[in-house]
């Protein structure tokens, strides 16, 4: 056998032990009651802003926390404490992608029955956190209107793995001439029928829609 | 032994087998005299909006060539080639980043000694790429002012493997709020001495300055 199918036959088995992980993640969120949301995007689209926001307009309507992951720093995990919500970083090292066993490894010690809502930051990167479940309820990809609108087109896995697709930084839509049009029929080429929501983590724009989905 | 450990020993396999086709294709640049130049980013950091700008100023003053990787799509193949330059895309499937191999296999036919310089554009990953040697003279890790200052601190592996950074999209900086101190500080801190350019692909700001280490 080639190193080539080796690597594939021993990355599939790590999926697959991913998966068992990731099921009995998902079967204790849900007997605590904690309604758990991923959050996946390219680096610097905007998921850290958006958390941020997140967090702080729920602090003291919601019982919220985050696990944040990075290949390096802390600097997320500390940005989003500010919130007074509970985060844990989880540092990667090499790896692009968060894991199940990550996940479950992160949260030991925490009284998930405590929390309504659990938020997994992923590591920034388009391609590799497409494949690993990680017990949530619901994925959202995130998207920035720097980017480019082609995209979707150009990494189709992680939007069709996806619940719904966040459109972020949308102040700067006019500096950046977003068309508008296209990214939503390349979002909806790929995924055919998700919910695309529009938002400014800046300006505010967008989020309450966004928290009628999440809580 | 466990699954994770064979993972990475198959993957150091893999690694190894690269490296050998990436000695090969160095000694055959060298060889036929093509300065090969790679650039590695995030998704979205303007990597085709640059190329696009350098094969346009470049046509006429050297015969240049790319080849172009992406998961799906070949827009930015079709894009590039509009510069009159000769342009392959390397379509990788679930394979988050370019491998040695693939560029061996994307250049058959080519003449390379009519060439003076060939760009390999990359997947965009802050990630993966940064392992794979493909042969190249220089590497450009491409850092645009939307993505946050903090980047290289978060993905210091692709910019201690890469020669010269450039920083792109200056034509935002303002509207941004680009830091400009911190990211060239967060810059230096992860790799010491290298080359910084900030370019503007819209307004041709810096291009110069580029060509000048390209050529």
């Amino acid at each position: 056998m080639n190193t080539q199918t080796r690597l594939v036959e021993v990355r599939q088995k790590v999926l697959k032990q991913n998966d068992v992980v990731a099921r009995a993640l998902r079967q204790r969120f849900q007997e605590a009651g904690v309604r758990v949301v991923s959050l996946v995007s390219s680096p610097g689209a905007g998921k850290t802003a958006f958390l941020e926001r997140v967090l702080t307009t729920l602090a003291g309507r919601k019982r919220v926390a985050a696990l944040v992951g990075d290949l390096a720093t802390d600097n997320d995990a500390q940005r989003l404490a500010r919130s007074g919500a509970p985060v844990r970083q989880i540092t990667t090292g090499t790896v692009c992608h968060l894991e199940a066993q990550m996940v479950l490894d992160a949260l030991e010690g925490w009284d998930l029955a405590s929390l309504d809502l659990l938020f997994l930051e992923n590591v920034g990167n388009l391609v590799c956190p497409a494949s690993y479940d990680l017990g949530e309820a619901l994925r959202l990809v995130l998207f920035s209107v720097t980017e480019g609108e082609d995209k979707p087109l150009k990494y189709p896995t992680i939007f069709n793995t996806a619940d719904v697709a966040v459109i972020t930084k949308m102040d700067l839509a006019t500096a950046v001439e977003f068309d508008r049009e296209a990214a939503h029929r390349n979002i909806q080429s790929v995924r055919p029928g998700i919910q695309i929501i529009e938002v400014s983590s800046k300006s505010g724009h967008g989020m309450e829609e966004c928290l009628s989905i999440l809580a």
